[in-house]
Order: structure tokens, then C-alpha cells, then sequence
């Protein structure tokens, strides 16, 4: 323990000035070792953040667009922007967040080259294909977008810098950088975040590309700021020659160029920790001859599919598209919510099926409490009971777990566990109306403040115009007439209920319900003349599952009027869909379970057929003689059985004796 | 100002303690002079809130609904509302409203007795009303609304510990509050918010039924808890006989009964301020035997209408229902929150101006940067320039201006000037398309959130769906085609045009696009086979200026291509209606100004045809002697004028001369 805190002891804290914004929030610090360290920006609220973006490219034999960028997309991204909205929404920093896209690299050669393309050409696709399922997942984009390539002549100033500070040097036309020079500073350290790495790993983390240059270093672990470009690569110009820069030089440059020295805060994929975010941090010191250029280091966990880390030769390779189609954003989000941010995720079908019982519960939070508040009068009874100060007690118990839960490094699992509870009490006390609605208000807006952190919202399509409000009351109340009357057999009436409107086209009314419900009227009405009352039940069926369901309006038999929800058209389609399948997977369950216990019994039937008296009499490998009952009384080789094993052919023989009477006295019964 | 100082020396401000929330907001508490105190609630982020709510009645000569609350709903609940969001929103504080609706009081049985209602029926009728105001509005309920009528019980027990503690006592059925016992105590201050109210005020504030109780009164400062019932009162059972509470009490115990003791912030109308808010204090000090019931008290400002306080008698009344007719909601809000709140605010037609103006300004802001961000691809070049750099250090430099601000008392005139500056700036460049989007989206984000602090959301209406999106484009393009090929004269290619799509319903659409567009479709075809040019732009306009506009869709004609925002139909409307207002006010002031000056060239004319000859000669009260010329030599009493006079009248004829010569001049030109 002693020894671990020693290899982060080059980690400065920063201090709490007079005019430092302190909202008790600590962050797990990969320059601490992960770590909790108090978070003090600069400079009061404001945040300069940076991120790692994406490489944007793809293996010729992924064929399939976005599959690339899954990983990244759902854990490190989605993560982020969990990140960046409670920063920004919850703790109100002022963030200026950038994130950049890697546009040259050794794989986007490479591939360029494979698809015959322009190296710029190729990335724009990619970095499009990126951007998309960025914007299907509901991802904010970052402030700031920096592209490599437009960052070339910032990035050879920048080593120009570095090599006149003596951390670097050029070789052959690559420049690379200097780690004894910078190891015998003493104020330097290398690398911070990964202080136990030994040599060897140290001199991994290059380029494929650059394996065979060792001999233009000075050290093993120096490595590639700029690399001499070979033909038919793109190529820069610079005081080395032309070449094109290294990887790891990329992040220093830009974050710098826009957010300056020091910077607050930076974060990306554990993956990425070393080399890259060692030597990002090593090169912005080195040029800016400072001890510690980011304060604050996140990474984001990985993510294992089934236990395993994701991988195409494995088969558990999630691709984004195939995920957006099985699930909602907000089923996705939730999933990747529930877990700890900086944490390993195992990703699974069964632990996604939480995610959407969660998505569900939250759905029908949002739809029963809307409707209760629709219902309940503020001009009615206000006088708050031991119900109100129960649950006014508990939101303000929520909110202190949820605040002490965000303060230690964003503990979403802790807030979705907190939120559940309460929508639990609260569902009860709607249920048995023992509440009051303002309260019930403040509820419904505290839970859509949190989940908007997590980049749900549940009250978008939850706001029903007032002219959908006023109409599907009036189907409702015409569909629970028709039902009521059917069941008592008065056709006539019916005619009456349904003639009594024709319903109009509103201008600014989504008019399918127009239509549904003028059809359902002509229907029934022909139905009640021919005084069909299984065909009233049916029509007054296929409006609710059918007709309006096809348009997102869930309509619920309830005993004493019927109420309706609106939802989006697609997510009550996908809803069903999940819904069946898992019925569907239940019954497969079901009837397996069902034959194996019919295996069972067909053998235990075949064992109880064996009279007792049989049940040795073959085991001549084991006994030698036996009883008039057929109990071995001698072992194979002539030896008496001993007591103890007289004792266990006797039980089992009792045993077989009282199954085999059974299974007699069952034969009698059928025969009788 | 040290003896102001010495007044106040009563009040303790809350410390910091380990677990306090401490955010830098200043409150200017009526309990220190109305000066700047640092807000620091009891318990962590809990804020306890009470407020005095409306009493619930209505003048029989003002029979109009919705009238008596003006006052109080504009100025004090539209205050309080921005407060409370301000407080959740942006401090993140966990607020605990509660509001009292007083339906117990002198007025409320006067006004019962006339309409010959039950008082409870009678109030039920008023406070719907004023609840519908507040809806109206867009002001949020409280958390708990306490009526005065379901505590009688609570404010009995309050009463009898109040007697108790020595600081009442019961006088021929009435129960008063004892002045002299709870001032000899030292520890208490009375009345603590307006210390240097004398004698005379003291004896005030009481109940017109009051004014003849003196003698049951130890002192003439006391004030009445409980009042014995008088004849066909409402009355309820008590220890000292039937009666009804006293006005103040209430608040002192519904406070209590949710909030407990002491109690973080209370707030109310300035005209409460004594005696019922220090009422209430001493009341409840009394009951806890407690040094400082409220550690906070905010005073919401008075409301003039056109400098004086409104008034039925001065015709300066407003009603809600006549301000609601002629301004949007959120114009109203955007008026009363451009006035700090806690200051006199003088309302008139000119000022209200300035909120229609600067909420046409936000509109445009989120309509053009929505375009602006519909349009600009994040695949486009995305490297910073100066253009960015500036607009992002003005987003930061708003932001600390801001929270300055609201850290001060929320300070929102400050708020909406920074708002305003920040706008128009990212407005230049958006129109010189200098700016990357991701910063935009960004601006966007953080106006939207300050302005929903005061309740405006422009950002609803504002989310187009992405059927309604296709459509209008195609719309867009039709029209456009059409006016450049009728421009041409091409009426071949229009037949084409609008004969490509019969544009057909969709379930999820608001089908009023749908008729408008085939209708245009088909009218333009006919003047097309007509040729008739004239026709073709007269639908053009049509189309934007009637149809889609009833729809709440402007369409604006650019050069290159027409672009179209989406509104809230009755908003555009309104919009209308007060940009025509604005004409013709202006047309009217303009006429005005053209009579007036037609009026004084007339006058000027009449004074050019006199000749200098005649100008002094009918001025015998003045002269008695002339030259030749006219000009005065002898004033009245035959004395010659004196050097300084003579300089006087040959200039005022030297002026005559010039001006009647001229006026010969055009005299002669008009006849030649």
C-alpha cells in the first residue's frame, strides 16, 4: 500500500483559491492511481475538458458500416456524455469540451489503400458512419471537433519546441522523443499513469510500421514524434523533411491549441492509458517545460461481451446497427447507465433484458403519474397526510443519496438504484391515490431532472397536445358506451352511442385517430344492427391493439373507465416485439422443462417396474450369492458382507420394495 | 447609517457548518434592512420555502373573473416562480414550497354573505380562479398548498402554547397577542422587519372588525389571535368558546405544521410586510420560545400601473384576462422579469414594447440558429478561427456575468442584458456563416437554460417533427420553382412542376401542410394554363402569407432559396395582431406629427403676411409714437424708448421684413 502511494507521488493537487467553485466532487484519478481526488478546476466553474475521438477507418473485411466504433461508441462515448451533461446539468461547471477525430494513422493508410481512396476521401466516410451513430444514440457532440489534419503545421511547432527544450532529437528524418533526457529532470516523470511498467512494455505502443527502426533511437523507449514518410504515404513538410506526424503527438497539440497549459480534465478508454495518454502527457510537459499539464485523467472501463473482450473471431462482436435495431437509444443508454463508468462492463442479452424492465417502469412512471396529475384538481382536498410527509420525506432522502452518489466520481448504479426505490413508493401511493398532486409533480420533475443526465427523456412524447387530449377522451368514453351496452345486449342503444358525432380533420391534429375512430363507429354500428355482440367485443379489441396502437396510443381496460397513454409509434412497436419474444423464450423455457420433468418420471416408472427381488441378481460383477429375497449376502470374491454393507443393500432394497408396491397399486387402479 | 445598522441587530445569519451547501448567493433579507446576506440553509441543500398565497375572494363590484389577483399574480407569484426555479435549476438547491391559500378573513365573510354563498363555496370559486391564472401563466404550484380552513384544530394548539409561554392571554372570548410580556423579554424584537415603526402604525393592520375591540386589550399594540364569533360567522370550537383565528396566526402555524422550526426562507408581497409578516414572526417566536423563527425574508416589489399604485378608481386596473388577450405568456413573463424583482415596477403600454421586442429577439435567435445547425453538416470544416475563439470567450464571459448576477439576488435584469448581447453577437456571425456549428449548439443550449429560469421555452415549439421537416422542404422547393419560372414566363415547366407528387396524408402528420400544398398545387396549375403571371405570384404569396401562416409556418423569401420556421399558430397570430398595432400606433403618431406641422407653417404663413409696417402699429397699450417705417419711438406713457428697447423692436422688424419679403417672393413666383 505504502509502496503504490509512492509511484504517484509526482501528482500535485490543485488547491482551493478564493474564487475556486467547490462542489465536493471527486473524480477516480488515473494520475492518482485511481485514486478519489477532490475536483478544483482553474479557473472558478470553468472546465476544459478534453476527450479522445475515434480513428475514424474500417477493416475492408467489416464490411458493415458502423461496426467499428462500437466499442468506443457505446462505452467511452455514451459514457462521456453521461459525463459531460452532469458536469454541465447537475453541478452547473462551465465546460468547453473538445474532442478530436484521428485522421492519419497507419490502419487509415492502410486502409485507404485497400479501398483505393484518397486518405481524406476514405476518413470522411468513416467519420461520417461515426458521427451518425453518435446522433442515433442521442450523444451530444463535443464543443470542439480537431481534426489531425488540419493540425499539421500546429503539431511541427510543437516539436520544434520540444527539441529546442532538449526532449527530443531528429534521426533519419523521424524525430523521436528523448525519455533519458527527460528521465534525469528530475521534476519529469514517465510514464505517470503506469509507473509500474517495466522496459519491455515500454517499448511497445508504436506503430507496426516503426518495429524495424530501433536503430535511429537512442533509447529503445524513446518514441515517434514525426515519422520520415514512405512512398506513397501522405506526406507534410517540416525542418525533418517530409513525413507525417506520430500518434501520440496529436492530443498534446490540440488540446493545447485550444485549452492551453494546464488543462482540468481529460479522458478516454482505459485502452488508451499507455502509451498514448502517458506520452501525450510527457510531450505537452516536455514543450511546455511544466510538471503536470492535465490535473485530472479518466478513463472509461471496458467493455467484455459474455466475459470476453469483444472480438470478431469470437462471434461477440456487437455492431451498433444491429443493436439499434433489437433496442430503444434510451433501453441502450440505460444498459451502459447501470454501469460504473470507469468499471468493466460484461455486456449480455440477460442484462440488457433489466435494462428494458428498467426503460419500462420508467415509461409507465412518466404515463400513470401524467395521468394521475390530468385527474386530480388542485381545487381538491390539500391537506397533506402521513402519506405526504412519507413520501416528501423519502425525495429528499433520494436526492441527498443521489447528490453524495454524483460527488463520488459520477456513482450512477447507486442513482439508478435510488430513483427505483422511489418510484416504487410513489407508484403505490398513486395506485391507492393517497397522495397529493403537487407533490406527485415535483416527484415526476426531480426523477426526468436525473434521467436527463443519463440522456433519457420520458416527458418529450409524454407532452400530449390539448386537442389529442380532448379526443381520445371522447374515444374512450364511446368505446367503454359500445362495451358496456354489448354486454347487456342493448344494440339499440349502441346505434345511438356511435351516431351520435362525426368526428372532423383538425388542422393541426394528427388525423389518424379522426380516422380510426369514424371507421370503428360505422363498424360497430353495422354490428349492433346485425346485433353481433362477439363481433362489438372484437372491433372494440382491434381499436386497442391494432388501430391505435398503430399510431403510439395504448388504451387500458380499467374497471371503471378505460384510460389511454401516448407513446412513440416505433418504441410501442419494439416494445411488442421485445415483449413477445420473451414470452417466446419463456415458453421454450417452459416446455423444456416440461420434458425433462416427463424424462424423469418415465424413468423413475421404468426403475419402479424392477421387483426388489431382481434388483441384485444382476450384479454379478459386485455379489457372488443372495437371499430368498434376492439380497447379496456375499461380495464377488466370497467374502461375507460386512454390517455396514448389509445395511446398504437392505435400504436400497426397502427403497425398491416400497417404489415397486407403488407402481403395483397404480397398475391395479388403472385396471379397475 | 450605524444606527440603521443598530436596528437590525437582531438578526443572527445562519454559519457554515462541515456539511453546508454553500453556493456565494446574497439575499437582501428584510430581517437585516433588505441588505445582501449570504444564503446559507439549515440543513445541506435543503431549503425550507414558505410564501403567503392569495386570499381567496372578489369585490362584488368587480365582477369581472380573475381581477383581484392581478396584483399579486404578476408581480409577487411570477417573482416568486422565477426565485424557485432559479433556486432548483440553477443552485441546485432541494426546495420545499409551500404556499397558504387564506380562505378564513373579514373580506371572504363580507363577500360570501353578499353573493349569499357558503364562505367555503364561495372561495372554492375564487381560488380556482386564481389557480387558473397561475396555469395560465406557466407558474408552478408549490409543493404544498395549506388552506387556512384545514388548520383551525392546528392553530388552536398553536394558540394555547402561545398562552402558555406567557406571550397571550384570552379577553371576553378573543385570544391577543401580549406586546409588553414579549418586548420585556430581551431576547425578542418586535416588530423585527420594520423597526422604526412608532405607536400609531403599531395599532394598525388589524381587521376593520376590530376597531372597536380596544378595550378588550391590555395594550393598544396587541393584536388578536383568535376572535370571539359574531353572529352568522363561521365560527369553530375553542377553549375560550366559539371563534375563528385572527388573520396572522395562520401563517405562523401552516408554516410550522409542514416546515417545523426554524424555517430557511419566507417570502411575500412588500405590502405584507407589517404587520402580518412581523406578526407571523412574533407569533411563532412566542410558540418555540426561539430567538429567529425565518432566517430569510424576501419581499417581492410593488406593481404601478403608469406610475401609481393600480387602482379601480384611477382606471389604471389590470386585469389578467385583458393582459392575457393582448400578450403571449411569455411576453408577460419576459416584462415583469426585465424589473429586479424585490424594486417598484412601473408598468405601461411603451414598457411592455420592449418585452414584445426582445422576445421576438429570442425567437429569431432559436428559429435562425436551428436553421443554421439544419443546415451545416459536422462533416464540414470543423478548425477553429478568431471568429470562434471570440464567440467562446463571450459564452464564458456571459456565463461569469450571469452567475454574478444571480449569485446577487438574482439579479435578471443584468441576466437578460448579458443574454441579449451574447445573441446579437452570435447572431452577426451566423449570418456571415463564420462561426462552427457544435459552438452554436452550445450557445443555443445555455440561453435556452438561463431563459427557463424565468419560464420561457422556446425550444417546444421549436422541435419539428421529422415528417413536418420533409414536407416543408418539398413545399419550399415547389414554390420557389414556381416563382422563378413565372418570373421567366415558363408556364410549360410549372404544369411539370406541380403536377410531379400529389402529396397524400400521413398518420403522424398535422394534415393541414397536405391540403394547403395540393391545393396550391392545383390553383397553380390553372394559372398556369392561363398564363396568368399576376395569378402565380398572388398564390405565392398566398400560400406564405394566409395557409401555412394559419398553420403557425412562416415561410421567409432569401435570395438563393426560401426558408421556413415553424410557431405556435395562435402565437404568429398574436404577433401579427401586434405588429399592425405597431403600424397603425405609429401611422397615427405620424399623422399627428404631419397636422402639426401643416398647422404651424399655416400659423407661420399668417404671421408672413402681415408687412413690417403694420407689426407694431395696433400696439397701443405698448407705443404711442411711430417712424415711418412703423417702428415704436415713444412707448405707452410717451417717453422715448431707451437704447436696449430700440435694438429690441428694429430687430423683431428686420426679422418681419425678411420673413414678409419672402412671403412676397413665393407670392409672385406662384403667379408667374
Amino acid at each position: 500500500m505504502q509502496q503504490q502511494k509512492d509511484l504517484f507521488a509526482h501528482y500535485k493537487q490543485p488547491s482551493i483559491k478564493e474564487d475556486s467553485y467547490v462542489t465536493g466532487l471527486k473524480l477516480a484519478n488515473s494520475l492518482k492511481g485511481s485514486e478519489l481526488v477532490p475536483f478544483i478546476p482553474i479557473n472558478g466553474r470553468q472546465v476544459n475538458f478534453y476527450y479522445c475521438g475515434p480513428t475514424v477507418y474500417s477493416n475492408s473485411h467489416l464490411g458493415h458500416a458502423r461496426q467499428c466504433y462500437c466499442n468506443y461508441v457505446f462505452r467511452t462515448y455514451l459514457g462521456i456524455d453521461v459525463i459531460r451533461r452532469t458536469l454541465r446539468d447537475y453541478f452547473n461547471y462551465d465546460l468547453l469540451s473538445v474532442m478530436n477525430i484521428t485522421d492519419i494513422d497507419d490502419k487509415i493508410i492502410n486502409g485507404a489503400k485497400s479501398a483505393n481512396q484518397d486518405f481524406l476521401e476514405f476518413t470522411k466516410v468513416w467519420e461520417k458512419d461515426f458521427f451518425s451513430a453518435m446522433e442515433a444514440l442521442n450523444i451530444e457532440l463535443p464543443d470542439v471537433i480537431t481534426r489531425v489534419s488540419d493540425y499539421v503545421p500546429e503539431i511541427v511547432t510543437f516539436i520544434e519546441k520540444i527539441i529546442a527544450n532538449g526532449y527530443a532529437y531528429d534521426s533519419n528524418g523521424s524525430v523521436y522523443f528523448d525519455y533519458f533526457q527527460f528521465q534525469i529532470k528530475l521534476q519529469h516523470t514517465y510514464p505517470k499513469m503506469r509507473p509500474e511498467t517495466n522496459a519491455d512494455l515500454l517499448q511497445e505502443g508504436e506503430g507496426e510500421s516503426q518495429a524495424n527502426k530501433q536503430s535511429e533511437k537512442k533509447s529503445p523507449n524513446d518514441f515517434a514524434l514525426w515519422k520520415a514518410s514512405k512512398p506513397e504515404e501522405p506526406k507534410w513538410p517540416s525542418p525533418w523533411g517530409e513525413g507525417r506526424p506520430g500518434w501520440h503527438i496529436e492530443c498534446s497539440v490540440m488540446a493545447s491549441a485550444i485549452l492551453g497549459n494546464p488543462i482540468d480534465l481529460h479522458a478516454g478508454g482505459i485502452d488508451l492509458i499507455f502509451p498514448h495518454h502517458d506520452n501525450s502527457l510527457a510531450q505537452a510537459e516536455a514543450c511546455f517545460n511544466c510538471d503536470q499539464w492535465i490535473n485530472y485523467f479518466i478513463h472509461l472501463g471496458h467493455l467484455n461481451i459474455a466475459d470476453r473482450k469483444m472480438s470478431k473471431s469470437l462471434k461477440n462482436f456487437l455492431t451498433i446497427d444491429e443493436v439499434l435495431k433489437r433496442y430503444t437509444p434510451r433501453q441502450i443508454r440505460l444498459n451502459f447507465a447501470i454501469h460504473q463508468y470507469d468499471a468493466v462492463m460484461n455486456y449480455s442479452e440477460e442484462q440488457v433484458e433489466q435494462a428494458i424492465s428498467k426503460d419500462k417502469a420508467y415509461q409507465e412512471f412518466f404515463q400513470n403519474t401524467k395521468i394521475y396529475l390530468r385527474e386530480s384538481q388542485v381545487t381538491g382536498p390539500q391537506k397533506w397526510t402521513q402519506n405526504d410527509f412519507q413520501i416528501s420525506n423519502l425525495l429528499r432522502n433520494t436526492k441527498q443519496v443521489i447528490h453524495a452518489a454524483l460527488l463520488k466520481n459520477f456513482d450512477f448504479p447507486t442513482v439508478i438504484d435510488a430513483i427505483d426505490k422511489l418510484i416504487n413508493q410513489v407508484n403505490v401511493q398513486i395506485a391507492g391515490k393517497t397522495v397529493r398532486a403537487p407533490l406527485v409533480s415535483s416527484v415526476v420533475q426531480y426523477v426526468n431532472f436525473i434521467l436527463g443526465l443519463i440522456g433519457l427523456n420520458y416527458q418529450a412524447q409524454n407532452s400530449n397536445s390539448s386537442d389529442i387530449k380532448s379526443i381520445m377522451a371522447e374515444v374512450c368514453s364511446i368505446r367503454d358506451q359500445v362495451k358496456l351496452a354489448a354486454r347487456k345486449g342493448e344494440f339499440e342503444a349502441i346505434s345511438n352511442i356511435v351516431s351520435q358525432k362525426q368526428f372532423q380533420y383538425e388542422k393541426n391534429l394528427s388525423n389518424g385517430i379522426v380516422d380510426c375512430i369514424n371507421q370503428f363507429q360505422q363498424l360497430v354500428l353495422a354490428a349492433s344492427q346485425e346485433k353481433n355482440k362477439q363481433q362489438l367485443f372484437q372491433l372494440c379489441d382491434r381499436l386497442r391493439d391494432e388501430e391505435l396502437f398503430e399510431l403510439g396510443i395504448k388504451i387500458e381496460d380499467k374497471e371503471q373507465a378505460s384510460i389511454w397513454k401516448q407513446y412513440d409509434p416505433k418504441e410501442l412497436k419494439l416494445e411488442r416485439e421485445q415483449q413477445l419474444k420473451l414470452i417466446q423464450q419463456k415458453e421454450l423455457l417452459k416446455k423444456k422443462e416440461e420434458e425433462k420433468k416427463k424424462q424423469e418420471e418415465l424413468e423413475k416408472l421404468e426403475k419402479a417396474k424392477v421387483p426388489p427381488k431382481d434388483l441384485f441378481i444382476s450384479q454379478l460383477d459386485k455379489y457372488s450369492e443372495f437371499d430368498e429375497k434376492g439380497i447379496p449376502v456375499k461380495d464377488k470374491d466370497g467374502n461375507e458382507l460386512s454390517k455396514k454393507q448389509k445395511k446398504v443393500v437392505q435400504d436400497l432394497w426397502d427403497k425398491q420394495n416400497k417404489i415397486h408396491n407403488q407402481y403395483l397399486e397404480t397398475l391395479k387402479k388403472q385396471q379397475q
